[in-house]
């Protein structure tokens, strides 16, 4: 066993996984010198690239036990691709395979049947929830899931940690020379960042589309270059589940309450100036931030440079009254962040890598001034839990979580003091998913705390007038009310390894009993 | 001594460039596994690009005797970043560079001396023209030029024969993170597309603007993740100097006729037709190929798919009429194609690799129905030379005519039967640019020669009324006019080794006298 730079207990070698290379911190640890070399491809004039049918894809490649096949999730809960995939794959009697998905939702439930009949035997991904990360949870696969950032899945392509085979791109639009984009077919899905590095690394890339058009397709996401096939088929997902999660402002008081708090910090720090840049989730709480941010950047009469990140319709709100210049955008959140991009140049596609890789000469989230994120759990060093529930059941994962907490100048993690009935801090979070050092300030609806290591932030808040208190402080309240929290009886099997961005191990997660 | 597939001698090992690989047909050899495994890169939050001079950046990096040095050509011959970058290399004493800049003009005649002092020792580039060229042809440098294709040099760049330490990029517009275009600024240069695959590759990448603007850019052409160093400097060149070249329609009655002949073999051959899609240059005879064609696309009521190549302002023209769906740009070749890029969605900017490297998923020369080109010898195995003169001395290079040649569906030479007072049909063109099996119809003011092995286009011509000849009957002609060309007298040394697009080498050219 190790003991990494958070505390937390690994293995020097993790079945199935493989020797483990312990977290140093969030910038401690540097990138190896260089990146993988994708392989050569070569086409003739004449040369066709539309196939018939997934099963011809499966036959003219060869698909092969034990390959790895990539997905990316921009449909999200409306995903139609990946159980396609797969169903083709059982079909053909395959086994074994890895699937690297971005992120599993609910509609990815097939999944939990394949790992049970081994056609899939591995999975690799940022975030998940629904069937498949219960059915993980409880120990489905032999094998640990490997659990990623955002910027960290496009690191460990380029890098080459994470090797694709054949990576299924879902476009909603592409011509039959391979050019893609998420934009202008009638399953728009906006933004087609986290499959670019899926296209630019994987030995065999397929476009599956129910969209072509005629040569040359604009604009063009993913180039012909990286291409090698094209597959129509009837339906590649539905956008409406591209809505997954609150995209509504809450109601809650309590809710609002703390996204009303958190918009006092960042005014606080001084951010509300010309300039500012943010990213929010799409939770109801995040929502809300957002909403009273609009009102300061409204009533101080700035201009902030951009929003970043999954994009709702509210940051296009702000985009289109001008409060923001530009929107960098990797994913979509709803249909409203979809018609922008496809019609307003001043929103910008971007890559994974763009978004939040550590490893390449910089990238958006360390242009932020201010993150707003959640959390499952919060410890008093401000580790973050967003994959674990209380029972230890794995519903979530970082997505770029930890990512735009490392880049972000303010990383403020806003939550209910009690989740259901029990305390959001703990003494120790089950599963640590963002290092403490990354996370600024935690705002509750009993008050505010801030990381140590951030003292001048604390007087800003102070001469503010904000609720500053200890985390031991709120710990305390929290557990006056609902108690100390009991430990989550586990299983010994590791059933996921948490991966930091750069690689390294930042926990593991035990089977849930 | 090696023979190639179009016959030419070839040592098998040249001083100064190494092992020769031969030529063996325009698909014939096939590409090696992997692409180069670039360097990997990282920034953190707070890091700054930003530098004061040029200087500082070669002290930063630092550059070393002996490194290679990139550099693109949009400016053409109103470049002014590749002169300030060696004089700075110059005054700081470095030694031995190798410049790999994809096209050398009359304006970098200041590599001349940098040639003499030894501060430049070695040459990469698809094409020279001006004091460069007749230097490098009497022998300045001990070691040969390597002279490229546009699609080889990117396929160099992605393959790792052509490793770049450092990739000075000219930048219109920039911000300070390294995102770039070539649109916004006031020295706007329009498509960007030879920069791309240095930016992608080279170990440091250097953006040299003339415009910071605020984070983050947009568009952007070359993103922030591959830029390590921004400097702004006074003047990254003169826009007006991009007009090199005739850009507009010739009025010499003698070449009009070609172009109009050159015209109805396309007719000729069904590809009037809706989705149509062109390639032509920028010389006087070319526009007006264009022009015609224009004529009878707009008859013939067909829309094409896209024109191709370095863009004209005629070429935009056709795109605004409706006669084009879309622009490929590569390379602007005048300013009416940077206004139109910068405005029109359906103008896109591709790189150098999607427009023409033969080794990739599919470049756009693959999906040309016609390409138009020059030559300045052709031979009777329609082998065609656009490198060196009548007096052996280089004046120009493939750039991308075998590129074009290679991809398009119908390739068409026009040319004057004499050059000066020189036939340009030879037994054995002094310089093999393009193997004659890509090409397919010479046209010239007196008659129509097709490449044997498109004998089914010969009856189409022929079935069309075009003074349909064989090569050599056109041969004979030129010489009762103007005499069999005298065989130039050249050294034995080689001062520059042809490459094709697949790396192979075509011919050598030795030393003028």
């Amino acid at each position: 066993m190790m003991i990494n730079a958070i505390g937390r207990e690994i293995p020097e070698v993790v079945e199935g996984y493989g020797p483990v290379k312990s977290f140093a911190g969030a910038f401690a640890t540097p990138p190896g010198m260089q990146r993988q070399a994708p392989a050569v491809k070569a086409a003739r004039p004449g040369d066709s690239k539309l196939l018939d049918g997934l099963e011809e894809v499966f036959r003219r490649i060869p698909v092969r036990d034990g390959m790895t096949l990539s997905f990316h999730h921009h449909f999200r809960n409306g995903d139609g691709v990946v159980n396609q995939v797969l169903a083709t794959a059982a079909r053909l009697g395959i086994k074994n395979l890895k699937v690297a998905l971005s992120s599993v939702f609910p509609v990815h439930a097939p999944l939990v049947e394949h790992f049970k009949t081994g056609v899939v035997t591995a999975l690799d991904t940022n975030y998940m929830s629904g069937p498949v990360a219960e059915a993980v949870s409880r120990g489905v696969l032999a094998q640990p899931v490997v659990l990623r950032t955002h910027g960290g899945r496009a690191r460990a392509i380029e890098c080459g940690q994470l090797k694709i085979d054949v990576a299924f791109i879902a476009a909603p639009a592409a011509d039959p020379c391979g050019n893609i984009n998420g934009v202008t077919g009638p399953t728009a899905c906006g933004s087609l960042g986290y499959a670019f590095p899926d296209a630019e690394y994987a030995d065999h890339v397929v476009a599956v589309t129910d969209h072509l058009e005629a040569y040359p397709l604009s604009p063009v996401s993913i180039p012909q270059t990286r291409v090698d096939y094209v597959v129509k088929i009837e339906r590649i997902g539905d956008p409406k589940g591209i809505v997954s999660g609150t995209t509504r402002i809450t109601k809650d008081p309590v809710q609002l309450k703390i996204a009303d708090t958190a918009a006092k910090v960042i005014e606080a720090a001084g951010l509300i100036r010309d300039g500012f840049s943010f990213q929010t989730g799409a939770g109801g709480a995040s929502l809300a931030v957002a909403h009273f941010v609009r009102q300061m950047m409204k009533k101080a009469r700035i201009t902030g440079s951009f929003a970043l990140g999954g994009i709702t319709g509210h940051l296009v709100e702000m985009l289109e009254e001008g409060l923001f210049k530009k929107i960098i955008d990797v994913q979509g959140f709803d249909l409203e962040a979809v018609r922008s991009i496809a019609s307003n140049p001043n929103h910008l596609e971007v890559s994974a890598g763009f978004y939040a890789s550590p490893f390449n000469a910089g990238c958006a989230v360390n242009q932020l001034d201010c993150v707003i994120l959640g959390a499952t759990e919060i410890d008093t060093d401000f580790n973050v839990n967003v994959v674990t529930g209380s029972d230890g059941v794995i519903m979530g994962g970082s997505g770029g979580h930890s990512d735009a907490a490392a880049g972000a100048g303010l990383t403020i993690v806003v939550a209910n003091l009690l989740r259901g009935r029990l305390p959001i801090i703990m003494d120790k979070v089950l599963t640590a998913t963002t290092p403490g050092e990354t996370i600024d300030v935690l705002v509750t609806e009993w008050g505010v705390a801030v990381n140590p290591r951030r003292a001048e932030l604390r007087e800003q808040l102070l001469a503010a007038g904000l609720p500053v208190k200890e985390i031991g402080e709120l710990k305390a309240i929290a557990e006056k009310m609902a108690g100390k929290p009991k430990e989550v009886p586990l299983g010994s099997r590791i059933v996921a390894v948490v991966e930091y961005r750069d690689g390294t191990v930042l926990d593991v997660v035990r089977q849930a009993k």
